[in-house]
């Protein structure tokens, strides 16, 4: 293969570095996430750091290694995510100023959460790649310096030494699974790992909306785009340092889809009561994905951040519920007359299904003129008691009932 | 102080028995946390225990402790929530019997996760103490070991062990914040503590719903009872052996309300990416009621549990929002004509607010007739960005807008 961009030395040398400056996270055994996917699972929680992912190894490398000069001036990025945080955080430690270049669309909570740390904010660009533009020409004219969020050697180092401590808690390891957006993480871990333990098999992980390293990788060209929950990973560029790097080290990339990440982000917060956003889940994602690659076998995956908006993650975990027939919404159309609700309310509570929500409606055009429909949402034990409340439900005379799926639609 | 129920030097023994058998949790720096109160701010995270509560500690060591005789013949306990489900799942691992009696209206889903445990769940009175009065009969009557969840030198030596471990990772610490149910974690928490460091202090927290344990110690008798977030702390009665540890060892006792212990559970989530349910949120919940107390002090806080049910920690990350005035609800009513929603959904979007939900209603009695409501709830950025959104909406003449508060009330 060709020359590696950092070494194993580097990136223990890094380690020092890091020392005090970021947080050193643990990788702890996930006895339930082990049973959920049949292998032995480990978790390296990178979502405990300060600024909630595993960027703040890279940028504090990057930023701490600029000279007095280049510190006064300033460091300029492109990102939406958690570089941007990242950056922004360490570089106000630091004394650094901050510039961020983010798409015009960016959602103002990113913003503030990185405007909060000090950095100024840019918006330029319909995409990243547009922001990168804006970015370059800061560098050209105001001379800053440009903190690349993968495709540099210290931020590869940087991001190298999560391996270091995932094998210092968890030397059996035999698998490592690694999310790839622009592959820096990827590279520092395979660097790492396989210099400290050859054995060791790294496994990609991309969304399947996302394929852009296993692209690159096979020549391929599956197509890019559409809205993920790992947005984390959806990158349109590997880097030039980090696709060697994958190429030789990584043995295979797993793409996975939107359900299975979904999953995922709910197991590790209804198991392991700790937050991924979709890109931190990936690696999970592929176990659920894959469960035969992994099955036996000592496997760590990196939670490697943790920066899910509160709506989408309240989300996730309701409909997971309604999945496993633990929430359940019925629509009864009836006759508009007194006590419907009163009978259907007390036989619910006969059969131990807790009513959390009801909405009557009058309006729809499938509803006889003088009916209306009530759509009743119930807490039900499992698909057992689903289907007898749904059975006890259909008893009423005169009062068809269905069940209506997740997401509204009626069965 | 009268004698302790264990030493420090059997709780450093104690550490031997529980090497391997459960989690060594992590105790890290929480930036964030340290921000929000104005302390130095540690969290010690027992949530990572595979029960996901520090009971997995003391449960342990008891039931390691059995004979053959005893381990053989089983165990039993009474307790709805944390201590039945580290029992039913230590148990499980020795091969022991184990049967759990859970108060008759116990949610299914805390007798599910007890018996995936392959535990025996027994549903037998209406509180905890009539639960207990059955539990002493199955000992009497099969001669099972009664597992008391806290008022046992064993347990009290297995949840000391945290103590040490806090210590190990961050031996800085001035206090350590305890939140108090029977009493078992913080008394093995204060030996262990107090005896490598005569200098640190130990506060205690209790619901102020359930001031059970400052009760017992000032002789006063505050009002107990009523629903909490923290019903794994909400204790009619204080252990025998663990009172007159916290007597002797304990400088403090702060009582926190719902609200504080919902902001803490919250701030847990969106800053730390960690679930805490109630009572596991009840430190940081006194440091976010008494921030005086704490300012500027290293403080640890043991983040003891993170079993909450998801429906509520959605529901408390979605009220967050809206106390923050990132979601935001108005009621416009008007005379029921074609366009109204369009002009409004128009005007919203234009000040960058992103419509959640639309609710239109035509029956409240405070309507005309002829009128119709229109609940619309939006996504702002901040008090700024709403209020000038409610600014706007009460522009369009003829249609009264105004705001709702969260839970559905109108302002």
């Amino acid at each position: 293969m060709s020359k590696l961009p950092v070494t194993l030395a580097d990136i223990q040398a890094t380690r020092d570095v890091l020392a005090g400056q970021v947080i050193r996270t643990p990788t702890l055994p996930a006895p339930k996430l082990s049973t959920l996917t049949g292998a032995e699972v480990w978790v390296k929680y990178e979502n405990m750091q300060v600024t909630n992912s595993f960027k703040d190894r890279g940028a504090y490398v990057k930023l701490s290694s600029l000279d007095e000069a280049a510190r006064k001036t300033g460091v300029v990025t492109m990102s939406a995510g958690n570089h941007a945080q990242a950056v922004a955080y360490h570089a106000q430690r630091l004394g650094i100023p901050a510039t961020v270049v983010m798409p015009e669309q960016t959602p103002q909570v990113k913003i503030r959460n990185t405007e909060a740390f000090g950095a100024k904010v840019v918006l330029d660009g319909e995409t990243l790649a547009e922001s990168q533009i804006r970015a370059q020409q800061l560098v050209e004219e105001h001379g800053l310096t440009l903190i690349h969020p993968y495709d540099d050697p210290a931020i590869i180092s940087g991001q190298g030494t999560a391996a270091l401590e995932m094998l210092e808690d968890a030397p059996d390891l035999e698998i490592i699974v690694v999310p790839i957006g622009g592959g820096g993480l990827i590279s520092g871990i395979a660097i790492a790992s396989k210099g400290l333990k050859p054995s060791i098999e790294i496994i990609g992980v991309e969304s399947r909306l996302y394929p852009s390293m296993i692209n690159a990788m096979t020549g391929k060209e599956r197509p890019k785009g559409g809205p993920t929950l790992a947005e984390g990973i959806a990158v349109k560029n590997v880097g030039t340092l980090t696709l060697p790097v994958v190429r030789g080290l990584v043995s295979e990339i797993l793409l996975v889809s939107e359900p299975e990440l979904e999953r995922a982000v709910n197991a590790f917060a209804t198991l392991q009561k700790t937050m991924a956003e979709g890109a931190g889940a990936a690696g999970l994602a592929a176990m659920l994905g894959s469960p035969e690659r992994f099955r036996g076998k000592k496997v760590g995956i990196v939670l490697c951040g943790g920066n899910i908006d509160s709506r989408i993650l309240a989300s996730i975990m309701v409909r997971e519920l309604e999945r496993e027939h633990r929430v359940c919404a019925f629509r009864l159309t009836f006759n508009d007359q007194p006590g419907v609700l009163g009978r259907v309310a007390t036989r619910l509570g006969e059969l131990g299904a807790n009513i959390l929500e009801v909405s009557h409606g009058r309006l729809y055009l499938d509803v006889p003129a003088k009916g209306a429909t009530l759509d009743i949402t119930v807490e039900t034990r499992d698909r057992a008691h689903a289907d007898l409340v749904e059975a006890e439900l259909a008893k009423f005379e005169g009062i068809p009932c269905r069940r209506i799926r997740p997401g509204g639609g009626v069965e």
